[in-house]
């Protein structure tokens, strides 16, 4: 290690476009190129910066796996004169996973001048991973092998293996994103890489956004960083991943803490970027400031879900964008998120009315679209169900025998179904397809959770992108975008004022004050904490506080909830009605419906995984609810 | 241990119910007590088979998880005078998992004469799975920790760990499903335990069916036993479980092998039952039958199909179903198999033909219904593609202020999918909700592969029952319906004549000898490569092999593929066209699929996991493209 006081680093926040390692190798190349010019020494770029991250079992594929590596070469021989870490998959074709394929690592490549880092005594030229994880999102341990395996394979320590790297600037400790997120593993990687003699620690990553998880980051990577007494880089890329069922946006937010746990870096959050800093060597150098732990709020969600949206919507190639608008305030946010980034003739806005939408309704409709002053266009839908009633109702079915036979009926919640499956499959997917693009799905998590949206009907669409908010924080992120971002109503304050509705019956009229059969301040709080909750709850813990009067501060609500019920036979028929949607029909119609833009804990979908087995209540929550009933 | 010649075993095939804990338990304890009274002595029940294996996340439900413990402390309670071994959650409320929730285990318990029988000098009275699956459908390491993990977090040798349960009447050595299959994880439980002094070794499993997975089971089985020189028992559930995209069917197949390898065992699969036999228990005792191995063929995969819609069905509480019934081979088929277990009465077959339906095909839909004997109607799209032709076809949309405006064109594509979407989401989803059922997705694997279907359209549907098979095994399962099970043509002769065809334009016309784009014969083994081969398959696997002419072998077809194509440029055009398809928007519709019912490996959903990240060609691929294309 040389005597000088300083090393200028870069945090290469990449923007990584997962399965297509040579479309980010060639940008890796440009910043590599770039970061010589400037002076950089060592220059990071994030986890799985070359493949990608969630590819789903691409990982499978040897075609995929040989262009990895070639790309990992070319990066190598690119590293003339300065140091460049990043995140690859590490092949060993002499051994194989558990899974009988070839071995892979979750790996971080270190190179210089033109070749990678050697690391004597060590069985590869790469450090891996070695806290894999394997919740929520993460199914790592499906597709990489990891460092305390190979420890337990080879008969050595882990510590033998958690060596830093030795660079002509500094040994430098590698950890991948888990490895410093150690808190439940029981052992430390960053603190034994420290241990071990590393000047600087490196946490690579590929880390989802996840509202307010960036407040934990910094107790936690800070922490270490004091801990340990080291300086500490924390480089995570931007961009949008997805594993099918959920698409997860990255905000990057990569920064240095000092070896007192305080942080430097100012990279703007989901954008492809840079920051350079000259990186004190000295131990104990104080360079950071005190991190300032602080939640995020409306501006964040509102970047991460726009951001999500658009880059998403990038991805699949899609330029036009189709909303169906009710005059509600769900399909009026989706509307105004999308006309906040697309031109005016690639939005299309459309009210599709029966005899059971109020004028406040279309009015509304028709005045969004004149505030985002995208095209817009009515297209009813009462002769299409007249003739699906002509067809249907009343009919005999009979066997070619007439020996059995049987009478059709489309009664009032049948036809309910039957207009919203107009709309979505019939309207908007022939008009999306018609214009080239595609059709938004505008379901809030509420319904999602419960199913209170009908399949092929209002919960089709290419995207959900406010699938993962809550009713009443659809409604919170409107207020805030129209008095913070947009400058006025552009989502129309009638919007805010009439009662969610589906407007599919007479039972659901606006004007008359009626809708939803949901109390959302409420029951967004309940359905949170089935769904979100770390300890996840369920019929039984909900009657256990309810017994206990612990249930408004468990769930987090603020009102008296027996206010809410005319008694507990009430509370128990209304808990057990979504309960038992929840786990049954909601769940099937989950199976089917579209990707979710996943911006909080537990997002439906791979987050959330789910087996239709029917509704389940406990023994012990029958004994309280019999308890209940008879007192 | 006593020194009685022979122990009677008891194999408990039990039909496990996922995620109803109280219910299996109750069956449980009713098959203790059958077996007490017929004296049996060892009784062994299923993995997982309290709580179910496959069921998403609930494993994060405490008040599931109380439930399940509460259940195996009545097993063991119930065990008064027998040895009952079955498989649990096993919970650790001192320590974590690596998700930092509480410490969960895939456990097998042994009690006997009314408590677990105890384990001296180890951490916990039940054994715990030592390797945990994480590829296809398995996540095992996302809910339990494991014996391997166990002994390096206390710092003992595995072996310490891996002993076997000493009862009254011998040293059972337990394994877990994948503890037997351990060929690519370096260690052999089954071998540690024998070595340790088990007298029977038992494995546990709840092992999804996969056609000719019996097959290599018994190979692996049948080597460990007779490697260990000790009698193996192998305990299988039976019943249907799912994680929500993918529906998994259990065969059972419950045996004995002996210290030679040799089988014993005469369980009907798909079926709960119970094998009993006198097991000898002196040192090389030879009392099975040597195995003979043979692959799986038409009357298991008819089974398997079978009892998965059967189960699955009654599992979701379904009662009635539609079929739309289009005189092609997938609906007729999918008819078949509902009828050949549904009352006519419960079974709704409707044609729904438009301008382009041949006479030939409605006719078929006609006969197919008069032989099954069931419900049959036709109800035609032509008046309500009207109407949608009529409200958009040349439809003008301008921005309110009229700035911007755009023309809306049906095309002949579009209008396509229009009829598709027509059929399933207006009238098969309105006529299965009025008669209180649900309607069949009829899809089959080629078509899903590649998107040859519609979305909210011939893609939508309770359940996929036929989407693990390509189209050329929907025809030879037909074929061998008619021939071997329904002792005729219930399936009329003339869907197997007409060339299979969507009929949605004059282009597919079935009188006139048109119909799909697909050389199934050959597309077939093609998309196989891609999906099912283990060593997954990309273009640049296939142009290798094409330039090689080994592309007949490695795909196994059977005619020389120079023959389906004008020359190297249309064949390049053909891949490139179904490929871009398979990753593109076919996955897109995957996402939004319905479940499919697994029948072999790689069915679509949890067991192929994707992202969509759009085609993708290597550039190994480009460069093998353009010299073929120079050449």
């Amino acid at each position: 290690m040389t005597t000088a006081a300083s090393i200028r680093i870069r945090l290469a926040q990449l923007k990584v476009c997962p399965g297509h390692p040579t479309e980010n190798t060639a940008r890796m190349l440009e910043m590599i190129d770039a970061a010589r010019s400037d002076g950089v020494e060592l220059l990071v770029f994030p986890e799985m910066a070359i493949p990608g991250y969630l590819i789903g079992d691409e990982w499978e594929r040897g075609a995929f796996l040989r262009e990895c590596e070639q790309c990992g070469e070319e990066i190598a021989a690119a590293s003339e004169g300065l140091i460049v870490v990043y995140g690859n998959v590490g092949l060993d074709a002499s051994r194989r996973n558990e899974d009988g394929r070839v071995r892979k690592y979750n790996a971080c490549f270190v190179a210089e001048n033109g070749r990678f880092v050697e690391r004597p005594g060590l069985p590869y030229p790469f450090a891996a991973k070695t806290l894999t994880p394997n919740y929520r999102e993460f199914d790592d341990s499906r597709y990489f092998y990891d460092t305390r395996k190979l420890a337990m394979e080879t008969g050595c320590n882990l510590g033998d293996l958690l060596q830093p790297i030795a660079t002509s600037r500094g040994r430098l400790g590698c950890m991948l994103c888990e490895d410093g997120w150690c808190g439940d593993y029981g052992i430390s990687p960053g603190r034994m890489l420290a241990d071990a003699g590393a000047d600087i620690l490196l946490n690579i990553s590929c880390s989802p956004f996840t509202l307010n998880k960036n407040h934990k980051r910094n107790r936690v990577f800070s922490a270490l960083a004091a801990e340990c007494g080291v300086p500490l880089v924390y480089v995570n890329n931007v961009g949008v991943q997805n594993n099918g069922k959920t698409v997860f946006t990255f905000d990057g937010s990569s920064c240095i803490y000092d070896s007192h746990g305080h942080q430097a870096g100012d990279i703007e959050p989901f954008a492809e970027g840079g920051f350079t800093f000259d990186l004190p060597l000295q131990r104990g150098a104080s360079f950071g400031l005190p991190i300032n732990l602080v939640d995020d709020g409306m501006p964040t969600l509102y970047r991460a879900i726009q951001y999500g949206t658009q880059t998403f919507m990038g991805q699949c190639g899609i330029e036009r964008i189709v909303v169906g608008v009710s005059g509600g305030v769900d399909s009026a946010l989706v509307a105004a998120i999308y006309g906040a980034f697309l031109d005016p003739e690639n939005l299309v806005l459309v009210n599709m009315p029966s005899r059971y939408n109020s004028a406040t309704t279309r009015g509304i409709a028709a005045d969004l679209a004149a505030n985002i002053g995208c095209l817009y266009t009515e297209i009813p839908i009462e002769d299409s169900i007249s003739v699906t009633r002509a067809q249907m109702d009343g009919l005999t079915i009979s066997s070619p025998d007439g020996s059995v036979s049987r009478e059709v009926t489309l009664s009032p919640f049948v036809m309910e179904n039957v207009q919203a499956r107009d709309r979505s499959s019939r309207i908007l997917a022939a008009l999306a397809a018609a214009l080239g693009g595609a059709f938004t799905c505008n379901a809030n998590k509420s319904e999602i959770t419960v199913g209170y949206s009908t399949l092929y009907g209002d919960l089709a669409g290419y995207l959900a992108n406010l699938a993962d908010l809550w009713k009443t924080e659809v409604f919170d992120l409107a207020t805030y975008l129209n008095a913070e971002v947009f400058n006025g109503d552009l989502i129309p304050a009638k919007v805010m004022q009439i009662p969610p509705s589906a407007e599919l019956s007479d039972a659901q009229n606006v004007d008359q004050g009626l809708g939803d059969p949901l109390i959302y301040t409420y029951h967004d709080r309940l359905f949170a904490s089935w769904v979100e909750r770390w300890d996840r709850a369920t019929p039984e813990d909900i009657l256990a506080w309810y017994v206990d009067g612990e249930l408004e501060s468990a769930l987090g609500y603020d009102q008296p909830i027996a206010g809410l019920f005319r008694d507990a036979a009430e509370f128990i028929e209304d808990l057990e009605r979504w309960w038992s949607l929840y786990q049954g029909m909601a769940l099937a119609k989950r199976i089917q419906a579209p990707p979710v833009l996943a911006v909080k804990r537990r997002a439906f979908g791979f987050d959330h995984r789910e087996a239709q087995t029917g509704p389940r209540y406990t023994r012990r929550y029958q004994e309280l609810k019999e308890a209940l009933l008879a007192g």
